[in-house]
């Protein structure tokens, strides 16, 4: 391909008058190419309406019920001013490693629309149960002909959809684009970031894009940053440390998801095992439990669909499908106690005792669940993963390692943390607490020992955090 | 009830330690009472989390996907602040009607959190299908026995769930409650400007209510507002006017509502008409169409259900429902023309013609939607209803009614300002506008011209607008 | 002049790399000129720094204590982005009454920047008294070959400064250029409603900016506005309307300005009259009370200067400027009363019959002040004056008058509001109200009556304010 | 005092009606007592309008033009809210370690309101020059008999002038009230943070207030943080941290502070050595430079005053006193350089051996500033001193301190950081850049290298900064 090849093309399908849309988080989200307002009318785009950003979350946060919709076009408009701030200040006149190429610009904003494309409904929990995954779906939905969105991108170029793809699995040559969606600090983190704190009203996710905008910069075949920027990417960084730690890891939330698991889980065994018993007639998920799906099956999807199948299971005869089904629509999570890496194996044994002496089912009534997130990463081994370090460049061109100049950074950087908890209902833990404390067996104790130094003692649970 | 009575109850059941939850719009909602933490936990509310606030208008701001869960919220939150405020600067020792009884406090609080509970899902448009009536399920989930809602209510006061209910329908006694609830400027108006104007990102609905909160007041038996704070109040009603001009009159948004009523209908026809040809199991519609359905069935309605049977009738073999589900899932609007009074009749005519010459059937590819608004009424004449004008008092105890006193309320006031629009596809004027204009019907011509009158003339449609 | 000549001259100024100013109303101000650079580091610029925005209102709202130093560059940030919008959108190529010629950005910027220059400490009160101008001081400090922004403007053209400054005067040819600097909505309002709003907190004086600067347009010469964008456009004349009505007349802000003036003016006898008695030395002050003062004189007041001297007046003899300059220094604004167009002229006799009468000298003690302002007006009929309407322009190229198509603004077109009120100490008020209604005098019995007409009867006050 | 006494002074002087003004960081400050409106009235609090919060600070961050006055009240308010909240939730009913005993409520808001009230104009600079002690201005103010603050403190409570002056010294016997006013997490420092990033229009300072407000709490004599507020008081911290290294220790408004305080050392000394060639009268400045001033003299002192002298200073004949008044006014910061420990001293001397090769006198021409800040101080080994560490406590009433508890604490506690600079006009970098590298004298290499490595070696800046 060639530059007069690309650039007539270009010409040719810009919109004749730049179309808006109003974005909470971004004010406008401009489009000017219209190949990008003809994605976002495919059917597979207008799907992400249809599955919310933060899947469970918004049970402990109740602003939070925005859609992978919105959040995919925030990546877009971000990836857009990128772009044309590279283009105005460093403009490619030859093959230069410190210049941005701007026929790189449909295949980086495709990208960037694009890069969740493929996400089903309540993402990682769905994917173990019927073994999905969103990245190939990703690839299959830009790629597969079948699709529209492999069509528009087809009629623009035919070898896009691969470019595309390629992109957001990390192997399309030019790795300024890939780190402009995926990386430390990328588009997509930067707009998600914003969002969640937006919808979800907390302060902690709002950090200056307007400064980090001014300050990235294309250098060396990669993207970095100006040094006289560090505190706002030192910033970016802590914000994505607080948001982790109160927002995404919520305890509540992710008992709201092991509750889901569970129930996606016993409902799997009752089409299988039982089938002749289930009345609620689950058309899109059969597919699924069959373990032979289409792209199409795939598409037709959604929070909607699965959140309708559940709704209808609270009147199944199945007496653990119907109360989980019930616990999940009305908001009832799963507790949970912080356990530590010595004990873990013990503990769980003897809570699945106490929930068997209770007459609970400990394969739907318990969970295991841990978060950890590695904030900022300075240093991974792989070669050809994306780029796990944010350099910083100064004015003379010495390059610095993020962690190298910022003390906070540093006291994050290559540190995981979260914590590993498990999950049960609320009414065990009443069960045992109005137990006298002689009549509780041994297994018995043990929970109510790890619940007890979890509240009782704090500093339990910041040494159970940290790590 | 002796305040004695009552005010034991209320001790018994204050939470042992406040209760909130972070809210973007009012940053945090307060809960002191277990009541209302009680009635958050019912079913019947958590339900609200699957029914959009603004219905199709997340077609248009792509922002706006909160649901009535987060409103009903807001609602409550707004009355709790005002209710403290007037138990601390006017409350009220003896019977007086320019004084706030507290023992109202509860039914007050209750009534706020409650006052959307009976909304199905795309709230008018289903309506107008099915004839449900959210206002009377509203009555309905307070007040029969069989709902978690009710048997909260009941455990705190047997007389509650009556109480509550006619506060909602306008009939208790006690018109300040009534008014906080509803009248031109309550809790609830108050809440949704300021929340839809933050999920839309429209600077709009903003207006200043700290302020508002300060200069409200009990008087003579009903709520009045502080002359000091008049520039306020003017500001609520001119945010209140901008946001139906710009938001929730959308043309777009109502050209999904149409074409989701149309959508609806159809569908209610095959399955009534033809329904050995349909494949889809509508098990929680079904009761609807048969216009015999129980309380039970209604609240098993939310927009997931009807978006998981709209996605599924995409499937379907009857060519109008296929077509018009796949518009509505994939978000492809009716298309409009602004029309006038003495027009209209000829113009439908024409406009039917038209779309049945081109193959559509004008049952199902035509709408009719008028949106009209009274953003300040002074005046109705009807003794029983809620109170329609805002009066200020002033320090010396005069009485003035906002639009006396405000040149701005002046000029919206006792004016409806919206506009009649037809609905049809867009297909429709791209066929009329590349014909010859010589080979153009009678009928297409008509349309045609309306058409240009709306995009050409602008003064036609200042005109239409504003009457 | 030719394109070629001034292009060169432009290219040789850039820097070499942009320059931000954070700031807290446009985030950042972008600076890509030399000669803007230049301009805001010269002595008459830095000047601005010393001189409040808004004068007096910091008494009323005390977070607004910004200076026109800040208005100024948010001036320019808003010329510089409108003009970057003409460029992109609407370059022009060959003359045309459409487009925008970019040879007149610098010439547009710097006129942006500098069109406050001229302004002194406490601007229309000082003017009053000692009879300067600071639209004739403006033009002096662009065109006087003595100042530094003069040789600044000079060596990038040498018309430049009558350039600058006939734009500010609006004898500039190209309107274009005339009515972004002065128009109905202009860059200087468009900054200074949000920027007022900010530091005093109010929330009336926010418009949606960021679509005005999409929707305006060069169009037959002039500035007009996408018809589209109506209702920004709409929002921004009530923002101004609110604006006027809450801050800049408030009543308070007034009686410290009437307060001033009498201030100034009682100074001024006893420097011209009794010099030999004053002890403070205003050697800055002293060419202006001779009327013989240079550029060079003007140029080092500020506020701080007479603020300076007046902190030491409270040192004088002389009772009455000790005790007017104790009153203003230490915020002890003078009260008022609202007073009709057929009552004013008796009840000012009246006034300072009861003034002396209570020892006090009416000529310092009496103020008498109005404020109207004309929110929006469609029509002045002299054809040399700037723009005093907003046009809009539709997608077909129909023009419409903003009133003609907002209901809202056509409610405060061409109508002037405001309120006549006369001013005297406090104490004077306290007085009549502690005497029996019998013993008071006939003109004490008016201001009296005239008091309690403005706070007992709020529809005398509303007619006074609404013609 | 008795409560009773107590009680009844307070329900003597509250406002019949709340005043609030409108303030722009917390919306609106609320006053109850005539007591703080009476204090809001007195000349020496009216003073505080004419002192900028921060300095030269607005050199830097044009916005940041807020006065003192602003930031009193904001702390006031603070204050009030936090005690509302510990009335409601900690009511005293015996002596109680872990209550809060609300006679105490009017001495700590009036210390909340005059915390500053001793400040006088470019604090430290003027401080450093003319032997004045803001601290101890503040004891003097609140209890000299003569001063308008003192006598209304007095009007209330004989015993109050005492008792608030030694809240502002930590001698009060109630902790809690202390550590209100001044701790590591206090209402001086929650208000400055908020209020300083507002003006200035950076996002760095933000934190979330309300959920501190919620955590904060009596305990043990003290002032402590529900565990539960963990994150927010980390926040907090790093808020702090942020805005340290952002804007208060900027390079730039040190410059403009290095300037200010040499050109009033050359001041002070022109006026004592070389009296008779001084044409400026600085009758207000005159007592200072004698060392002999009265309270009343200082009181008259203001930014104000000061610059108006500065301004003046310009025509003086002394050309260091000219040139360096000329600088100031103008804004002509001094550049800098960063020094090491190891290299300052022989740097120094360097630096004044150029500067006087130079031409410049090196005692009014060099400055050397070092800003060390320690964000967050656990333990401080000396007993009586305010309270240097935050101290967390969770629901089973374990005390955690915060650094255990937060990472990113942990990350900056108990470590200086800041840097050591040494300050010069920027002429002398050019002169010496502008020479041939073979010309350079000894001296002259030094300073070069010393600002090479500052520039082109980043790395040798942060080791300066984090020690």
């Amino acid at each position: 391909m060639t530059i007069n090849h690309y650039q007539k093309r270009y010409d040719e399908v810009s919109l004749s008058r730049e179309k808006v849309f109003r974005d909470p988080v971004h004010d406008y989200i401009h489009i000017r190419d219209e190949i990008i307002l003809s994605l976002i009318n495919t059917k597979e785009f207008q799907r992400l309406r249809r599955i919310r950003q933060l899947g469970t979350s918004s049970y402990t946060f109740h602003g939070a019920e925005h859609s992978r919709f919105s959040h995919s076009l925030g990546v877009y408009e971000i990836t857009r001013r990128i772009i044309n701030n590279f283009q105005r200040n460093f403009p490619k006149s030859i093959n230069h490693p410190d210049q941005w190429d701007d026929r790189e610009r449909i295949v980086a904003l495709c990208a960037a629309l694009l890069h969740d494309i493929g996400h089903g409904p309540f993402s990682h929990t769905f994917e173990g149960i019927f073994q999905t995954d969103h990245e190939a779906m990703t690839r299959a939905i830009i790629c597969s002909p079948e699709t529209e969105v492999n069509r528009v991108l087809r009629q623009f170029d035919e070898y896009l959809p691969e470019k595309v793809a390629s992109v957001i699995d990390h192997t399309y040559p030019n790795q300024q684009v890939v780190q402009l969606i995926s990386s430390q600090i990328d588009a997509d983190r930067m707009d998600y970031l914003l969002r969640d704190a937006y919808y979800a009203g907390v302060s902690y996710g709002k950090y200056d894009l307007t400064r980090i905008l001014r300050v990235i910069r294309p250098y060396n075949y990669q993207i970095y940053f100006d040094f006289s920027g560090m505190h706002a990417v030192e910033d970016y960084i802590i914000s994505r440390y607080q948001m982790y730690m109160q927002v995404y890891f919520h305890p509540v939330s992710r008992g709201m998801e092991e509750l889901l698991s569970n129930l996606l889980d016993r409902a799997k065994y009752c089409y299988k095992e039982v089938p002749e018993t289930m009345q609620t007639p689950i058309d899109l998920l059969t597919p699924f439990l069959a373990g032979d799906w289409s792209l199409e099956d795939y598409l037709f999807l959604d929070d909607q669909v699965l959140s309708s199948y559940i709704n209808q299971w609270q009147k199944e005869k199945d007496p653990i499908l119907k109360d989980l089904a019930y616990r999940f629509i009305n908001r009832h999570p799963f507790k949970s106690i912080l356990v530590a890496d010595d004990t873990i194996e013990e503990l769980k044994i003897a809570a699945q005792q106490v929930f068997t002496a209770n007459g609970y089912d400990a394969r739907y009534y318990f969970g295991e669940n841990s978060s950890f997130d590695t904030p900022y990463d300075f240093y991974k081994p792989y070669p050809t993963s994306t780029k796990t370090q944010i350099d910083l460049i100064t004015k003379s061109g010495q390059i610095v390692e993020l962690s190298q100049a910022s003390l906070l950074v540093s006291s994050v950087a290559g540190r995981e943390r979260g914590d590993h908890r498990i999950y049960f209902p609320r009414e065990i833990l009443v069960t045992i607490r109005q137990k006298d404390a002689a009549d509780l067996s041994l297994a018995e104790r043990m929970i109510n020992d790890a619940y007890q130094a979890e509240t009782k003692d704090v500093t339990h649970q910041i040494q159970q955090r940290l790590f």
